[in-house]
């Protein structure tokens, strides 16, 4: 992409303070659509303008997935499509281990106890020191999950679609050969974008395959798993647990059995809380605008035919 | 202490394999209480014996906090007494910084939902990134924490007795000047022993001077923090919350206020599980008897007057 000096952008469908200056200190203006070369969209597919100038060179989206703007046929082949994948890393990287420390450590059905049961629970505490952590689908979320698995001394094992090597991990595995991983690992993070591929990924057989002390983090999507075989693998103890941000379905009904097995931790989809942790689409913005402006690739394209 | 070559160690009050392990690859061997130049204790002071052989020069003791033991009237002047302080660091660290992750991710009520929150939850979802941490007694489990705090992005503020600069912290203050640290710092671990002087050391004071996001951990002992005053201030969110592995009262009874505050989250004293994380006890005693054994400074002393 050539450079373009300094690059006209519209920010839309709302001015927001934090993206306006990403923008400008990645080194754009602020321009109306009409004018722009460029657009930075906040809001959902819903409001998104039905036809693009074909001035736009480039649209950068809010989210990491994007799964609703394809559904909605708005990612055309006319113009570089970029995501806010990795934008939101540092926060769902946090998460991610929280949620496998909190599994670990037994806090989920700690903090519902209200009784002193030391004797039961201490019995049920491990450690990531020592243990082989498999981040399935190891990208940039994954990637900025391996220095803080690493602090605690456990090992990273990634799977990617390619099997490159991911730097940090001890081995990496094309995804071709997950299935090796279920028995090898002590425990999981599904990291990967919801594709056609990526569908129920983990199934009753790949719960089979775990130790019995394997706790899964899910913060990718909820159709990576298989609910009702993991529903099934909780409730016979055949796994440590799950601890899920994300869920199929989603939101998860009341009465849904993962509300209540003790082995299970879920929280609402916030690991990137949209309140939330503020500045990192902005960093990720002022990142892009100036690779726009200076003709760098830009982070995050989508690929149209990849699906993510 | 002068070398003593080949040690001869009595481990009481049972047999143990992994300690009897440590003890040998330690350089010692196993004997009779009565041929014994020292002693490796696993059991409580309940079973410890009346009297020890005039022969016996060290003693090392098997938890890391030993008031039961200066309580019973057993640590004496007449020999070296070590404690497990520091042996158990690397699961202290672990679960002390999941237990401040569980808090400042809001996984504590999360956990405890039955039904999918996340507009309420969301708004409340913290992070460790760019958060400022005090470690209150920053000694072997305190400094264990620093490289896992920052992984995540966050600054230790350590605070010690004496205010000798502790590696990795940006900041380190003498324990008299705890009280600035109650406003500066957003997050608080307490990792001090429990002495005359460290009684209450969280009292309705420091909490008033504390963020109404902080949150608190106390993985040292319950009577580190006034209970009644941290009760009233989680009641009244003047604190984000805290996140108690050892309570006061310990075991904390049936229907106490900490049971059901949402932002309390409490974990029956098995940051150190006795079950448990084995290893880490065998390691410590044969780094103690490989220095016993060549005359270097053991780890871990007990200080009479210190009272730890």
């Amino acid at each position: 992409m050539p450079p373009t000096g300094i690059p006209a952008i519209h920010l839309g469908p709302d001015h927001d303070p934090a993206l306006a200056r990403g923008i400008e200190e990645g080194g754009g203006r602020l321009a109306p659509l009409d004018d722009a070369e460029a657009v930075v969209w906040k809001g959902g597919p819903d409001s998104f303008p039905d036809r693009l100038p074909d001035a736009v060179r480039w649209v950068q989206l809010p989210s990491a997935g994007i799964e609703r703007w394809f559904a909605g046929g708005i990612v055309d082949d006319e113009r570089v499509w970029t995501s806010a994948a990795g934008a939101y890393a540092p926060s769902v990287a946090e998460h991610a281990v929280s949620l496998l420390l909190a599994g670990v450590r037994g806090l989920g059905e700690q903090a519902r106890a209200t009784s002193w049961r030391k004797g039961e629970f201490e019995t049920r505490v491990g450690t990531l020191r020592g243990a082989t952590i498999a981040i399935i689908g190891c990208g940039g979320i994954g990637r900025a999950m391996i220095p803080l698995f690493t602090a605690f001394g456990a090992e990273v094992l990634a799977s990617t679609r390619s099997g490159t090597p991911v730097p940090g991990a001890v081995e990496t595995v094309a995804a071709s050969r997950n299935t090796e991983l279920w028995s090898r690992a002590d425990h999981f993070v599904i990291a990967a974008p919801a594709t056609a591929e990526t569908a129920r990924l983990v199934d009753a057989d790949a719960l089979a395959r775990m130790k019995p002390t394997a706790w899964i983090v899910n913060i990718a999507r909820g159709s990576l798993i298989d609910t009702d075989a993991l529903v099934r693998a909780l409730s016979e103890e055949s796994i440590g647990g799950a601890a899920l941000d994300v869920t199929d379905p989603e939101p998860l009904p009341d009465g849904h059995p993962l509300w209540s097995l003790p082995n299970a931790v879920i929280t609402p989809h916030l690991a990137n809380p949209s309140n939330g942790l503020p500045g990192l689409l902005a960093e990720h913005v002022r990142a892009n605008v100036e690779r726009f402006a200076t003709g760098e690739p830009l982070l995050s394209p989508i690929e149209i035919e990849r699906g993510y």
